[in-house]
């Protein structure tokens, strides 16, 4: 059992605003040394997908924003939600896991996710390791 | 004092993407005998209404998707939302809330709701339920 | 270190169905004299900027319902957000972050914000905030 604090998220959304929210908290995290576990389900499955991370855009509220939203984040040299994820990962304090129910219901195998996935998983493994988290959210 | 696991969520979601989310997570809980406490407020409260949970379809943003998406889960045979829900509550582990400030703002009369709901219920009843639980999320 | 009981909510989105879920359950929550801690982020934060708040509308999955919507909360004298706002910072209970990263992000400065905002703070600063809370949600 780790003494290490730890946050779990379920990443249900697939939109740039919502990964960058999830990344933050998740980079901050691991800087801190607390473990990040980030449960990808739904459209934020998708998003895990080989090449799609990074073609993530607004949702359909503020879709009129997302060209001067990714400009702006270009201009500030602010790193990609996949660099993120990869430097999240190399601290060593990152786990990752795709919900197994999603993969079935879209029908996607483990070689279309990119290498960074830790386990395929379902919802029974995110709420053993969400009962023992400080913290709990669904992005 | 329950010595039962707990999962505490406020489905505020309509659509059938986040009622499949909290309703895959709600019935893994029960299975695993932890107590799940779903809370439905705002666009979730009008899925309580009777007959309409299962006329759930996607957000905007995914609207596109929506035909494919409905027609796959009847290719899965995947049970509905309200199945899922009935499944769940005949576990004896689901405790369902309606929230009365929705309610009174939507004009909804406990009448129009389906019979599984077990409580109406304010925040307050909600922020003691979840301040024992073992997570917490929002849906 | 307090002894009271301790809300912690992420307000992510910035329409009024999303404020005003956060809202209810803050004011219920210092109500109840819970120290209540809210971190705005992204759209959450746009609504802090002056003059924003009480604009907020509707989704785009329900647009359709907004000056249904708007109108129903009219007739019922329903305090605005920032009405809410105002009423769980005279408690003393309410704590409220603006998300540094954000204001950067989006060009914001701390005179654009409104009066009530307690404190400019990065991630690190809600997951120390969040860790010794009760419950925690992301809306």
């Amino acid at each position: 059992m780790s003494e290490k604090k730890k946050i779990a998220i379920i990443v249900h959304s697939g939109t740039i605003d919502q990964l960058l929210c999830a990344f933050i908290l998740g980079s901050t995290a691991v800087a801190m040394d607390w473990e990040a576990h980030l449960y990808f389900t739904f459209w934020g499955l998708m998003m895990l997908k080989k090449g799609e991370m990074d073609k993530a855009g607004l949702p359909a509220t503020y879709k009129h924003l997302e060209e001067h939203f990714l400009k702006k984040l270009g201009e500030m040299n602010y790193p990609t939600p996949y660099e993120m994820l990869k430097r999240m990962k190399a601290s060593g304090n990152l786990k990752l896991y795709a919900c197994t129910p999603t993969m079935e219901m879209f029908g996607i195998a483990k070689e279309d996710l990119i290498p960074e996935v830790d386990s395929l998983a379902g919802a029974a493994t995110f709420l053993d390791v969400a009962a023992d988290a400080d913290i709990t959210l669904k992005i």
